[in-house]
Protein backbone atom coordinates (compact mmCIF):
# COMPACT_ATOMS: atom_id res chain seq x y z
CA UNK A 1 0.00 0.00 0.00
CA UNK A 2 3.01 2.52 -0.49
CA UNK A 3 1.96 5.18 -3.25
CA UNK A 4 4.50 7.46 -2.11
CA UNK A 5 8.17 6.14 -1.33
CA UNK A 6 9.44 5.32 2.33
CA UNK A 7 11.39 6.61 3.85
CA UNK A 8 15.49 6.01 3.25
CA UNK A 9 17.59 3.75 5.80
CA UNK A 10 20.74 5.70 6.23
CA UNK A 11 21.83 3.36 8.50
CA UNK A 12 21.33 0.01 10.71
CA UNK A 13 22.85 -1.43 13.61
CA UNK A 14 22.07 -4.12 16.56
CA UNK A 15 21.78 -2.43 20.01
CA UNK A 16 20.74 -5.30 22.15
CA UNK A 17 20.19 -9.12 22.34
CA UNK A 18 18.70 -10.87 24.86
CA UNK A 19 17.80 -15.37 24.37
CA UNK A 20 14.33 -14.07 22.26
CA UNK A 21 14.58 -10.32 21.35
CA UNK A 22 17.15 -8.77 19.03
CA UNK A 23 16.84 -4.84 18.89
CA UNK A 24 18.10 -3.24 15.68
CA UNK A 25 17.88 0.96 15.60
CA UNK A 26 17.90 2.41 12.27
CA UNK A 27 18.58 5.68 11.22
CA UNK A 28 15.97 7.17 9.00
CA UNK A 29 15.42 10.32 6.51
CA UNK A 30 11.68 10.89 4.96
CA UNK A 31 10.63 12.24 1.91
CA UNK A 32 10.29 15.95 3.74
CA UNK A 33 14.10 15.62 4.88
CA UNK A 34 13.30 14.89 8.22
CA UNK A 35 15.50 12.22 9.91
CA UNK A 36 14.58 10.24 12.84
CA UNK A 37 15.80 6.96 15.14
CA UNK A 38 13.34 3.97 14.92
CA UNK A 39 14.13 0.60 16.86
CA UNK A 40 12.51 -2.46 15.80
CA UNK A 41 12.48 -5.80 17.37
CA UNK A 42 13.34 -9.27 15.82
CA UNK A 43 13.35 -8.05 11.93
CA UNK A 44 12.98 -11.54 9.84
CA UNK A 45 10.58 -14.02 12.71
CA UNK A 46 9.78 -16.18 10.89
CA UNK A 47 5.50 -16.17 11.33
CA UNK A 48 3.05 -17.31 13.58
CA UNK A 49 -0.37 -19.16 13.17
CA UNK A 50 -3.63 -18.74 15.47
CA UNK A 51 -6.39 -21.53 15.00
CA UNK A 52 -10.02 -20.74 15.35
CA UNK A 53 -11.64 -24.33 16.41
CA UNK A 54 -15.06 -24.82 15.33
CA UNK A 55 -17.16 -27.92 16.39
CA UNK A 56 -19.60 -29.57 14.34
CA UNK A 57 -21.97 -27.68 16.93
CA UNK A 58 -20.95 -24.52 16.22
CA UNK A 59 -18.60 -23.74 19.78
CA UNK A 60 -15.42 -22.27 19.11
CA UNK A 61 -12.72 -24.11 21.20
CA UNK A 62 -10.19 -21.83 23.33
CA UNK A 63 -7.12 -22.74 25.41
CA UNK A 64 -6.18 -20.97 29.09
CA UNK A 65 -2.31 -20.88 29.63
CA UNK A 66 -0.31 -18.40 31.33
CA UNK A 67 0.88 -15.68 29.85
CA UNK A 68 4.67 -14.76 31.43
CA UNK A 69 4.01 -10.67 30.49
CA UNK A 70 0.90 -10.00 31.70
CA UNK A 71 1.55 -12.17 34.72
CA UNK A 72 -1.89 -14.10 34.65
CA UNK A 73 -3.40 -16.87 33.25
CA UNK A 74 -5.18 -15.40 29.92
CA UNK A 75 -7.98 -17.12 27.47
CA UNK A 76 -7.24 -17.01 23.78
CA UNK A 77 -7.27 -19.41 20.34
CA UNK A 78 -4.44 -22.25 19.99
CA UNK A 79 -1.51 -20.24 18.55
CA UNK A 80 2.12 -20.84 18.10
CA UNK A 81 5.30 -20.06 15.81
CA UNK A 82 5.36 -21.87 12.13
CA UNK A 83 8.39 -23.76 12.22
CA UNK A 84 10.63 -23.26 9.10
CA UNK A 85 10.40 -27.16 7.93
CA UNK A 86 6.29 -27.08 7.73
CA UNK A 87 3.74 -24.96 5.58
CA UNK A 88 1.75 -22.06 7.60
CA UNK A 89 -1.61 -24.56 7.75
CA UNK A 90 0.56 -27.72 8.74
CA UNK A 91 1.76 -25.66 12.05
CA UNK A 92 -2.11 -24.87 12.32
CA UNK A 93 -2.87 -28.21 12.85
CA UNK A 94 0.16 -29.28 14.70
CA UNK A 95 -0.79 -26.40 17.40
CA UNK A 96 -4.41 -27.73 17.63
CA UNK A 97 -3.24 -31.23 17.98
CA UNK A 98 -0.86 -29.89 20.80
CA UNK A 99 -2.75 -27.28 22.79
CA UNK A 100 -6.64 -28.77 22.14
CA UNK A 101 -6.39 -32.40 21.31
CA UNK A 102 -7.84 -32.38 17.83
CA UNK A 103 -6.72 -32.31 14.01
CA UNK A 104 -9.05 -30.42 11.19
CA UNK A 105 -10.30 -31.48 8.08
CA UNK A 106 -10.63 -28.17 7.40
CA UNK A 107 -7.98 -25.43 7.24
CA UNK A 108 -9.11 -22.02 6.07
CA UNK A 109 -6.56 -19.14 5.94
CA UNK A 110 -8.75 -16.11 6.94
CA UNK A 111 -6.50 -13.53 7.18
CA UNK A 112 -2.98 -12.32 7.89
CA UNK A 113 -2.68 -9.91 10.80
CA UNK A 114 0.34 -7.39 11.83
CA UNK A 115 0.78 -6.07 15.71
CA UNK A 116 2.49 -3.05 16.25
CA UNK A 117 3.92 -2.21 12.77
CA UNK A 118 5.56 0.79 14.29
CA UNK A 119 8.31 -1.77 15.71
CA UNK A 120 7.77 -5.03 14.73
CA UNK A 121 7.34 -6.80 11.86
CA UNK A 122 5.48 -9.92 12.72
CA UNK A 123 2.77 -11.41 11.45
CA UNK A 124 0.15 -13.60 12.72
CA UNK A 125 -1.88 -15.90 10.17
CA UNK A 126 -5.77 -16.41 11.37
CA UNK A 127 -7.33 -20.08 10.46
CA UNK A 128 -10.48 -21.59 10.50
CA UNK A 129 -10.43 -25.08 11.33
CA UNK A 130 -13.66 -27.27 10.85
CA UNK A 131 -13.84 -31.00 10.76
CA UNK A 132 -12.68 -31.59 13.67
CA UNK A 133 -11.52 -35.46 15.08
CA UNK A 134 -9.52 -36.27 18.01
CA UNK A 135 -5.69 -36.17 17.86
CA UNK A 136 -3.61 -35.15 20.57
CA UNK A 137 0.36 -34.44 19.97
CA UNK A 138 2.76 -33.93 22.23
CA UNK A 139 3.67 -29.43 23.40
CA UNK A 140 6.20 -27.51 24.92
CA UNK A 141 3.61 -26.54 27.39
CA UNK A 142 4.74 -26.45 30.86
CA UNK A 143 1.53 -27.89 32.22
CA UNK A 144 -1.47 -29.09 30.40
CA UNK A 145 -3.59 -26.18 28.67
CA UNK A 146 -7.19 -25.86 29.96
CA UNK A 147 -9.69 -25.94 27.17
CA UNK A 148 -13.39 -24.50 26.91
CA UNK A 149 -16.06 -24.63 24.13
CA UNK A 150 -18.44 -21.56 23.84
CA UNK A 151 -20.70 -19.66 21.28
CA UNK A 152 -20.21 -17.20 19.41
CA UNK A 153 -22.66 -15.24 21.54
CA UNK A 154 -20.15 -16.24 25.22
CA UNK A 155 -17.36 -15.10 23.17
CA UNK A 156 -18.79 -11.65 22.43
CA UNK A 157 -19.94 -11.50 26.31
CA UNK A 158 -16.59 -12.76 27.74
CA UNK A 159 -15.05 -9.82 25.52
CA UNK A 160 -17.67 -7.30 26.99
CA UNK A 161 -16.64 -8.64 30.38
CA UNK A 162 -12.93 -8.57 29.86
CA UNK A 163 -11.83 -12.35 29.76
CA UNK A 164 -11.12 -12.51 26.39
CA UNK A 165 -8.66 -9.71 25.51
CA UNK A 166 -5.81 -10.34 23.32
CA UNK A 167 -6.31 -8.34 20.44
CA UNK A 168 -5.42 -10.89 17.97
CA UNK A 169 -8.26 -13.84 19.58
CA UNK A 170 -10.60 -10.42 19.38
CA UNK A 171 -10.09 -9.63 15.85
CA UNK A 172 -9.64 -13.50 15.18
CA UNK A 173 -13.48 -13.93 16.90
CA UNK A 174 -15.44 -11.52 14.81
CA UNK A 175 -13.41 -12.58 11.49
CA UNK A 176 -14.47 -16.20 12.03
CA UNK A 177 -18.09 -14.87 12.96
CA UNK A 178 -18.57 -12.94 9.90
CA UNK A 179 -16.75 -16.14 7.23
CA UNK A 180 -19.86 -17.84 9.00
CA UNK A 181 -22.45 -15.62 8.46
CA UNK A 182 -21.75 -15.58 4.67
CA UNK A 183 -22.38 -18.71 2.30
CA UNK A 184 -20.79 -21.90 3.38
CA UNK A 185 -19.34 -22.06 -0.55
CA UNK A 186 -15.40 -21.73 0.17
CA UNK B 1 -9.50 -14.71 35.47
CA UNK B 2 -7.31 -16.77 37.81
CA UNK B 3 -8.95 -19.65 39.63
CA UNK B 4 -5.76 -21.40 40.22
CA UNK B 5 -2.98 -19.82 41.31
CA UNK B 6 -0.39 -18.96 38.64
CA UNK B 7 3.53 -19.89 39.17
CA UNK B 8 6.26 -18.99 41.25
CA UNK B 9 8.63 -16.61 40.62
CA UNK B 10 12.07 -18.21 41.66
CA UNK B 11 13.88 -15.28 40.22
CA UNK B 12 14.20 -12.51 38.64
CA UNK B 13 16.66 -9.74 36.56
CA UNK B 14 16.62 -7.75 33.55
CA UNK B 15 19.22 -9.76 30.72
CA UNK B 16 19.17 -6.44 27.75
CA UNK B 17 18.34 -2.80 27.29
CA UNK B 18 18.16 -0.56 24.43
CA UNK B 19 16.75 2.97 24.17
CA UNK B 20 12.81 1.15 24.28
CA UNK B 21 13.36 -2.15 24.73
CA UNK B 22 13.68 -3.77 28.19
CA UNK B 23 14.22 -7.26 28.66
CA UNK B 24 13.17 -9.38 32.36
CA UNK B 25 13.98 -12.75 32.85
CA UNK B 26 11.80 -14.87 34.73
CA UNK B 27 12.33 -18.12 36.22
CA UNK B 28 8.93 -19.75 37.16
CA UNK B 29 8.05 -23.03 38.66
CA UNK B 30 4.27 -24.06 38.04
CA UNK B 31 1.61 -25.87 40.16
CA UNK B 32 3.38 -29.10 38.90
CA UNK B 33 6.52 -28.44 39.64
CA UNK B 34 8.10 -27.62 36.31
CA UNK B 35 10.62 -25.09 35.80
CA UNK B 36 10.75 -22.59 32.76
CA UNK B 37 12.68 -19.50 31.84
CA UNK B 38 10.66 -16.97 30.14
CA UNK B 39 11.38 -13.46 29.09
CA UNK B 40 8.84 -10.47 28.74
CA UNK B 41 9.45 -7.11 27.25
CA UNK B 42 9.47 -3.85 29.23
CA UNK B 43 7.25 -4.93 32.08
CA UNK B 44 5.38 -1.63 33.54
CA UNK B 45 4.83 -0.13 30.18
CA UNK B 46 2.17 2.75 31.19
CA UNK B 47 -0.15 1.68 28.23
CA UNK B 48 -1.81 3.51 25.17
CA UNK B 49 -4.79 4.59 23.33
CA UNK B 50 -6.60 3.62 20.41
CA UNK B 51 -9.17 6.38 18.88
CA UNK B 52 -11.92 5.40 16.16
CA UNK B 53 -13.29 8.28 15.29
CA UNK B 54 -16.80 8.34 13.44
CA UNK B 55 -17.91 11.49 12.13
CA UNK B 56 -21.33 12.50 11.85
CA UNK B 57 -22.06 10.77 8.65
CA UNK B 58 -21.45 7.49 10.08
CA UNK B 59 -17.67 7.15 8.59
CA UNK B 60 -14.61 6.20 10.20
CA UNK B 61 -11.79 8.65 10.02
CA UNK B 62 -8.27 6.56 9.91
CA UNK B 63 -4.34 7.13 9.40
CA UNK B 64 -1.78 6.14 7.03
CA UNK B 65 1.94 6.37 9.06
CA UNK B 66 5.20 4.60 8.24
CA UNK B 67 5.95 1.41 10.26
CA UNK B 68 9.23 0.88 10.85
CA UNK B 69 8.84 -2.37 12.10
CA UNK B 70 7.12 -3.58 9.13
CA UNK B 71 8.89 -1.71 6.83
CA UNK B 72 6.19 0.42 5.22
CA UNK B 73 3.58 2.72 5.49
CA UNK B 74 0.03 1.08 6.76
CA UNK B 75 -3.44 2.17 7.85
CA UNK B 76 -4.76 2.14 11.68
CA UNK B 77 -7.12 4.29 13.49
CA UNK B 78 -5.07 6.72 15.70
CA UNK B 79 -2.89 5.83 18.12
CA UNK B 80 -0.36 6.45 20.69
CA UNK B 81 0.99 6.58 24.67
CA UNK B 82 -0.70 7.67 27.61
CA UNK B 83 1.25 10.70 29.23
CA UNK B 84 1.60 10.02 32.95
CA UNK B 85 -0.37 12.82 33.98
CA UNK B 86 -3.01 12.68 31.32
CA UNK B 87 -6.47 10.67 31.90
CA UNK B 88 -6.99 8.19 29.20
CA UNK B 89 -9.18 9.34 27.37
CA UNK B 90 -7.72 12.79 27.58
CA UNK B 91 -5.08 10.83 25.70
CA UNK B 92 -7.33 9.92 23.00
CA UNK B 93 -8.20 13.29 22.47
CA UNK B 94 -4.88 14.40 22.15
CA UNK B 95 -3.88 11.58 19.70
CA UNK B 96 -6.98 12.78 17.69
CA UNK B 97 -6.16 16.13 17.71
CA UNK B 98 -2.46 15.44 16.84
CA UNK B 99 -2.67 12.20 14.01
CA UNK B 100 -6.45 13.45 12.42
CA UNK B 101 -7.05 17.29 13.28
CA UNK B 102 -10.20 16.79 15.33
CA UNK B 103 -11.23 16.74 18.55
CA UNK B 104 -14.16 14.56 20.17
CA UNK B 105 -16.94 16.08 22.41
CA UNK B 106 -17.94 12.46 23.23
CA UNK B 107 -15.10 9.61 23.94
CA UNK B 108 -16.67 6.57 25.09
CA UNK B 109 -14.18 3.25 26.24
CA UNK B 110 -14.77 -0.07 24.42
CA UNK B 111 -12.93 -1.88 25.88
CA UNK B 112 -8.92 -2.90 26.48
CA UNK B 113 -6.91 -4.85 24.72
CA UNK B 114 -3.71 -7.18 25.44
CA UNK B 115 -1.53 -7.92 23.02
CA UNK B 116 1.14 -11.38 23.05
CA UNK B 117 0.02 -11.93 26.86
CA UNK B 118 3.00 -14.48 26.84
CA UNK B 119 5.80 -11.70 27.02
CA UNK B 120 4.52 -8.40 27.02
CA UNK B 121 1.58 -6.21 29.21
CA UNK B 122 1.12 -3.97 27.58
CA UNK B 123 -2.67 -2.58 27.60
CA UNK B 124 -4.41 -1.16 24.64
CA UNK B 125 -7.77 1.21 25.66
CA UNK B 126 -10.56 1.63 22.38
CA UNK B 127 -12.02 4.72 22.56
CA UNK B 128 -14.94 5.47 20.84
CA UNK B 129 -14.70 8.99 19.92
CA UNK B 130 -17.95 11.14 18.03
CA UNK B 131 -19.21 14.59 18.20
CA UNK B 132 -16.10 15.16 16.21
CA UNK B 133 -15.34 19.44 15.78
CA UNK B 134 -12.17 20.93 13.75
CA UNK B 135 -8.66 21.23 15.84
CA UNK B 136 -5.28 20.37 15.45
CA UNK B 137 -2.53 20.26 17.97
CA UNK B 138 1.16 19.61 16.60
CA UNK B 139 2.20 16.34 16.82
CA UNK B 140 5.34 14.56 17.13
CA UNK B 141 5.85 12.62 13.71
CA UNK B 142 8.35 13.05 11.16
CA UNK B 143 5.63 13.61 8.24
CA UNK B 144 1.74 14.54 8.23
CA UNK B 145 -0.21 11.52 8.61
CA UNK B 146 -2.44 10.77 5.45
CA UNK B 147 -5.95 10.77 6.93
CA UNK B 148 -8.74 9.35 5.48
CA UNK B 149 -12.41 8.59 5.75
CA UNK B 150 -14.26 5.04 5.23
CA UNK B 151 -17.72 3.38 6.02
CA UNK B 152 -18.24 -0.01 8.04
CA UNK B 153 -18.52 -1.35 4.55
CA UNK B 154 -14.82 -0.10 2.76
CA UNK B 155 -12.93 -0.83 6.15
CA UNK B 156 -14.00 -4.52 5.96
CA UNK B 157 -13.32 -5.08 2.49
CA UNK B 158 -10.19 -2.92 3.53
CA UNK B 159 -9.80 -5.70 5.75
CA UNK B 160 -10.28 -8.63 3.55
CA UNK B 161 -7.84 -7.27 1.10
CA UNK B 162 -5.40 -7.23 3.19
CA UNK B 163 -4.86 -3.17 3.27
CA UNK B 164 -6.42 -2.98 6.67
CA UNK B 165 -4.40 -5.24 8.97
CA UNK B 166 -3.11 -4.11 12.24
CA UNK B 167 -4.60 -6.51 14.86
CA UNK B 168 -5.52 -4.43 17.24
CA UNK B 169 -7.34 -1.81 14.46
CA UNK B 170 -9.52 -4.51 13.24
CA UNK B 171 -10.72 -5.54 16.53
CA UNK B 172 -11.34 -2.15 17.04
CA UNK B 173 -13.49 -1.97 13.80
CA UNK B 174 -15.54 -4.56 14.54
CA UNK B 175 -15.86 -3.63 18.26
CA UNK B 176 -17.11 0.14 17.17
CA UNK B 177 -19.61 -1.81 14.81
CA UNK B 178 -21.09 -3.77 17.40
CA UNK B 179 -21.05 -0.76 19.64
CA UNK B 180 -23.14 1.44 17.04
CA UNK B 181 -25.60 -1.22 16.19
CA UNK B 182 -26.99 -1.35 19.16
CA UNK B 183 -29.44 0.88 21.08
CA UNK B 184 -27.22 4.44 20.74
CA UNK B 185 -28.24 4.83 24.61
CA UNK B 186 -25.16 4.69 26.91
Amino acid sequence: MSDHPGPEILAARWVSHSRLFHVEELRLRFGNGVERTYERLNPGFHGAVMVVPVSDDGRLLLVREYGAGVGDYYLSFPKGAVHAEESMLDAANRELMEEVGFGAHELELLTELSLSPSYMGNRMSIVLARGLFEKRLPGDEPEPLTVSAHTFEELIDLQASGVLNEAYAVAALFLARERLATAEAP
